[in-house]
């Protein structure tokens, strides 16, 4: 099967032709999310033109499209109820009208973390897992939570994304979402900068020569030895691991999966989080096995394109 | 239909005889639960036997049996998984064979969390909802999911019942299940004495002259005026609130119910608890609904009750 998946980044949209669960074909655009949606949406129209003519394809060959957003998404009605920051438009438009006339397939429409575990469940590095939590370190901290083989989505379509506002630190940092002491809020690539400088001993620190303080370079200066680096970190370290405690305790995975820039240093990283974690959890049944994705890149296209296949499948009947 | 319920509680064992959704009658007796749960198996039988001749019935015309337990349960296998200092021998304990043996009905086994939350949704203060979470203020802090209907329960039985181990502080107080910072550790009754003791001022408090630091004297003392009381509660309230935003948004829940002990105060706590968490939450579709238990002692059986009758017509096909 052949879809078209588009995952609306907070820096790139990324556009891609997706046959049979791999990646045929790939562009991505800066997305500018701040001013909106609309404005990109001539730009992705003619990238989804070029992939086509560029594979010798049209439109209506395609089973369907996939959408991604970061924010919260009813997938049944097909609309964004709520953002933070990033395409603040979308609340208000009409995809179906969109792809209707742009395209006039079958499409769906999911948020971002969502699709990426369902990419690297069915199409990645945790494929057969069908309990399992994600954890994607970006420019916040985006999660999501499959049980029994289902993406967990509840009442209001907020159950498992919101992760990264569960509170690790009540008496925290303000998060932008309004609540306080967020994993987020403490330590994310959004609020590093900020915890960071109220931190004692930053200005002498080799991080504060820094181009920016964010994830890579706080990892490197830990890694070479400075010494404030190497407590920030730790300290990072915690929160993250309280952070999947609470996602492991919520949703009683056997696989939790780690995603975003922070897993560049995965093979550092990885081993220390893992083990907080375990230390933390209580699993009679076990340990849950801890994976970084296999596809970061891709994620969030493998599993729109599953989520697209699954609707192309169901509304036509076939198996 | 008649079913009996037995609620394996810390403090007490509550058997009650139940009859369509109503209690109609009731007998409780001391747990002792920290020496196990066998030796009390034949007090239980007793008053088993003693409720069935006082309603002048055989445990024949009983459509089933229902048992709570305070740890995590495998309500599929019917077994008791891990425990926390209460009925530790519940582990290797097979009730199915002593269900046979001694009452020859079918019977069900589940956590006493998911069972109030049962109770309270099918036959207590929340009945209509189908997406609901409870937490429950007792000697710990107990928690259970209801998500479109069904009791969360997760791949290894142990989704929704954990809420109390959810971290809200992460450099916080240790816990008894290993964990640190868990609410549990921080604002329930077995560790308020040991966090009002360290904090500054206690000494010199009214509440150092209580029999016991747990919920009534603090709430009590708070309301008295006593300064000490006052500023301790605003922060348990705050970690509650903490702990009860984790659930929101991990479970993303329109009704919210408060149980336990704690809800003693509930026309004085309750509001104040709600207007915390709704200042903490991130929920665009509008506000879920916040209520103490209807039937905060009878919860439990009559989620068994209810269970118990669901596991009766599965098994014989009836409507």
């Amino acid at each position: 099967m052949d879809t078209i998946s588009v995952d609306f980044g907070g820096t790139f949209i990324k556009i891609g032709l997706i046959r049979d669960g791999h990646v045929a074909d790939f562009t991505d655009t800066p997305s500018y999310s701040g001013k909106g949606l609309t404005p990109r949406l001539a730009v992705v129209e003619t990238i989804v033109a070029e992939l086509l003519e560029k594979n010798a394809m049209t439109a209506g060959e395609l089973n369907g499209i996939g959408i991604a957003i970061p924010g919260l998404v009813d997938a049944t009605e097909k609309r964004v109820l709520s953002t933070n920051a990033k395409y603040n438009d979308a609340i208000n438009f009409s995809f179906t009208r969109w792809v209707d006339k742009t395209f006039n397939v079958p499409f769906i429409i999911e948020n971002d973390a969502r699709a990426a575990l369902a990419g690297e469940v069915f199409h990645g590095g945790a494929q057969g897992s069908e309990d399992a939590v994600m954890m994607i370190f970006g420019t916040g901290i985006g999660t999501a939570a499959m049980i029994n083989g289902q993406l967990l989505r509840g009442k209001h379509h907020q159950a498992g994304v919101l992760g990264g506002h569960f509170i690790t630190d009540h008496a925290g940092y303000m998060c932008t979402c309004g609540n306080k002491g967020c994993v987020e809020a403490q330590a994310s690539n959004w609020s590093l900068p900020i915890v960071a400088r109220e931190r004692a001993g930053f200005n002498k620190s080799r991080l504060a020569d820094a181009d920016h303080v964010d994830y890579k370079s706080v990892v490197e200066n830990a890694r070479a030895g400075d010494d404030f680096s190497e407590s920030f970190l730790e300290d990072l370290i915690e929160h993250w691991a309280a952070g999947l405690t609470n996602l492991v305790h919520a949703y009683d995975p056997s696989t939790v999966i780690l995603s975003g820039g922070l897993m560049k240093s995965k093979d550092y990283l990885l081993p220390k989080i893992k083990a907080r974690v375990l230390e933390r959890t209580w699993t009679p049944w076990g340990q849950p096995e801890f994976l970084a994705a296999e596809k970061p890149e891709h994620s969030v296209l493998l599993g729109l394109h599953h989520l697209t296949v699954t609707e192309y499948r169901k509304t036509k009947g076939v198996l």
